[in-house]
């Protein structure tokens, strides 16, 4: 009964075997890292290496690379990063019907061996990827969620600790909706120490930094020059895993179905979520101004357009 | 007085961005990453989007991407990857001679703002390498190390510790000499629990693991077909730089310059060292068996055959 | 330059020691734990088993119990937890009248060896006596400050936590002014998931948390039957502690030393305050309602009652 | 199915609240602390106290203070610390009477509710009540263990860290038979960086270092003048519940229950054993030496008359 719990991961790309590394780093459980056969190679090669990182930083966890299914049987949780980056002229749409194929046939091979897990998505656009997972796992709705508001708000923070030289334990950020350009950000709930961060800066100050949050995925992909952020993402994909490996009930934004929360019905969007054992236990409603509902609105809009693309 | 450390890391490739984020992870100090100017806006990128991680895993560090090494004055310890892999067709001598040039230059800017610093070099071959960083910087000797057993040593533990299914934490391991294939195991010095492994395994199977030790660094490029591991690599590095900075006085192996310890003089070699906030505080000397004298001579003749290609 | 931090802990009784403890047991420097001399043996007797844990938590600290306040030189930090508690039958006066003598006593001893630490006071009455210290020692105010925020908060975050059955780690709080009866708590700034708890429970619910913070002392002081509380508050003398030597720059209640700020002048009392390498480097000032004004003034009252007493 | 793991702590003195609080501030699971009826407030209040500690060192584990086993049902691990000390003027005798019907009560009170739980014990004399436990929870052997090396060794690594002046990290020791007194050492096994300890420090030194280790409770006890250690013991216990509570296949001294090993029967011995998720699921042996021989078959004794005063 009292056996170790079992973490896959989807995707052995650098977001992907970075958040395996990090939830073995954090003794979470076993971890499994999956990627497509003709990958197989490199997964087990990064596996191995971060396993033999093991005995240095002093952690016990098996980590297994492969590109079979069965080896991810009975996880508890499911990260899937597996999917392409939109290329340059490449349609959306195209973008689209890619990472829903591959999110249709990753869901099925993941429910087939672990039926009772949680799947975390982080593939773009993570909203309706979510969605296409949802429906074709067949899993309840509170056993598939998406990840953008943990890493939209560690975003925020970041640059706020700086512009106020603080440190980012003590500043939270809030956001809604969709990912980057349709983030719904609530600066009214977003604090330093406690403090509303208006009462802290200017806000032409604080108007900048939602900006560049918002903008925060392409500052990173125009400096990389070829790639997009790995570090931020899966310390946020890990953040979300451990709230439901270790039931902390953590209160975390997160890509949700909503079935008449915020007025919104049959979608995904990033709403403020408890997280624990049962995956997202409780949907936290807000009243909202009504600019902020405009603004989710209008992100609910994006999500929908992309939507109408599913083959589903 | 009470100031932050300051650990710089030189090269911004895998290896050298991973051991930036766990030295961050581990708020160690702030942390400085450094590449060529060219490559200045991906090592820029990483750095970011590594301090975006910051909040959600809770470190307050500073990770500053740079190619100037103006940013990293007054580093308390500064770890060097820079440098070339080698290449298909390429000569081991080519591949010496560019990166002592790449030492030569990183050593110089790095005592240049830093002149009470401890250096780290991983750079192959690591042995020259680090002598060529030594003779370069005209820092005290024990100021100048280098890095291979910690990470020949975590291989052989992951080894043994899949073999016997023990915790990772309890299995040791213990070398000599030069990296990889010019290791000297000392398996009469492993343990598992404090039992020495010879007792706890067939001799043929701690053969094996010793030869897959030897090799361990091949495996995984074999495996990843394009690079070579980094996660491994940087917990060594990290665990090094931790001794150093928090003045722990490990006993870890450290390729130290030699003055008469086992017999050998002016050469870098890998001995069992005392790490603390000196650099290397001392060398311990071990009483070896002919067969272990034997090959740590083997060793050093490796050593020497590449320091004779060197400049200098 | 690289020396370890070192952090000394004034009272061995079971706040002392447990903060004694969970500072070396964090890696945050080498401790000295120090109590009268007829105590000396006990608090030696402490050092020692405390010490005897750190191979087995894995932790780096000389922990030293001793009498001899030559033992603290060159603190960076030094927490005063000295003092006795006010027994049945003890009239206030009386209670400050011996505590300050001890805290003058301290304070003497702490600069003649450490001029250049930073002073943490948790002695009961705490403003009175972070201002007995603050006028001993002649270190200057930011170098002086006292506990009981953190505590209070923690008492509140704990109590919300529970009612809503979430996470401790998203659920904050906020008080201003003295500790216990004289809390003056901005419930508008206490959050869960960055949520106002106004909003997320009954008014009556709040309140009932709110005068149980209140009571938070004295509830664990009925309970334990004889003693007080120990575990909570070390943990808060410890957050203070990091922040200062790790100079995170954490917004966090102090007891401060106001010139000015909040309309007060020459008191300590409970205020935001940002705690970093340099002490206490900022207080942040808000715009408070009439209420709260009026109750932070009954606050001080209270506290200027006490200081009355002193003999300065 | 993902449910936290659950912990429970019989005897709410310093080490079983110390051990209590170890546990939680790991996030191990949730936490009960249990004594006696009439112990019931003190032991809600430092539970309470500890819970509170909880928002300020970040963990989120339920610690319930109780007298009812009923709240101890479905424990994963049950650590007894139960029991009396000896006073002075008491016979060994009737300690071991006293705490035998202790531990005789606590056992049928804990398997009543938790069937299936590891139970760990540390009362003295430890291996006799270790095997009271045994007998009447009707576990399997290798779901009851004792305590002792654990904390024998750290104490040996501490005295060597410092006679070496080396991390504690880097010092291993190996201890058979009783706790104490009857501890037979093999210093052959015991390390320094891997290096034995005998070819780092003369003999007499080393010596001497074992003497002070057979002492090392009375030291204690000494010091403190009232009362006895804690702070290691309770570390102690942490580290072999967190071994099988993470199935962490641990190499860990153990008191385990002997059917023809190192050629003993039907007795509870101090051996190298495999913690892990089934309890004690491996014990090692090792050829001895005929002084180790005798010193454990003198330890062996030892137990035997105690074993000899139990009713059963």
């Amino acid at each position: 009964m009292n056996r170790r719990k079992k973490i896959s991961v989807i995707g052995a790309g650098f977001t992907g075997a970075t958040t395996a590394f990090l939830l073995a780093a954090k003794e979470l459980g076993d971890v499994v890292l999956v990627d497509i056969p003709q990958m197989e190679d490199p997964t087990k090669g990064k596996a191995l290496d971060m396993l033999e990182a093991g005995p240095v930083m002093g952690f016990d966890a098996n980590i297994t690379g492969t590109s079979s299914y069965e080896d991810t049987a009975d996880s508890d949780v499911v990260v899937i990063t597996a999917g392409i980056a939109r290329k340059p002229g490449m349609s959306r749409d195209d973008l689209v019907a890619t990472n829903e194929k591959i999110m249709r046939n990753v869901a099925k091979e993941i429910v087939r061996y672990s039926p009772e897990c949680t799947i975390i998505v982080l593939t773009n656009p993570v909203d309706a990827m979510t969605y296409a997972v949802f429906t074709e796992s067949g899993l309840p709705k509170h056993r598939v969620i998406g990840q953008s508001g943990v890493l939209d708000t560690a975003r925020f923070r970041t640059f706020v600790a700086q512009e106020l030289n603080l440190s980012v334990k003590d500043v939270t950020g809030f956001v809604l909706g969709g990912h980057g350009d349709d983030m719904v950000p609530l600066v009214r709930y977003s604090y330093a120490g406690g403090i509303p961060l208006e009462k802290l800066m200017p806000k032409e100050r604080l108007d900048a930094i939602v900006e560049r949050t918002r903008k925060g995925g392409g500052e990173i992909v125009n400096l990389l020059g070829n790639g997009s952020a790995y570090y931020a993402p899966a310390a946020s994909l890990v953040e979300m895993t451990e709230a439901i490996i270790k039931d902390q009930r953590r209160v975390i934004p997160a890509i949700a179905y909503l079935e008449g929360e915020y007025g919104f019905d049959g979608i995904y969007l990033g709403v403020p979520a408890v997280l624990g054992k049962n995956g997202l236990e409780q949907i936290i409603e807000l009243e909202l101004t009504e600019d902020e509902k405009a603004a989710l609105e209008k992100s609910a809009d994006s999500v929908r357009n992309v939507m109408k693309v599913l083959s589903n």
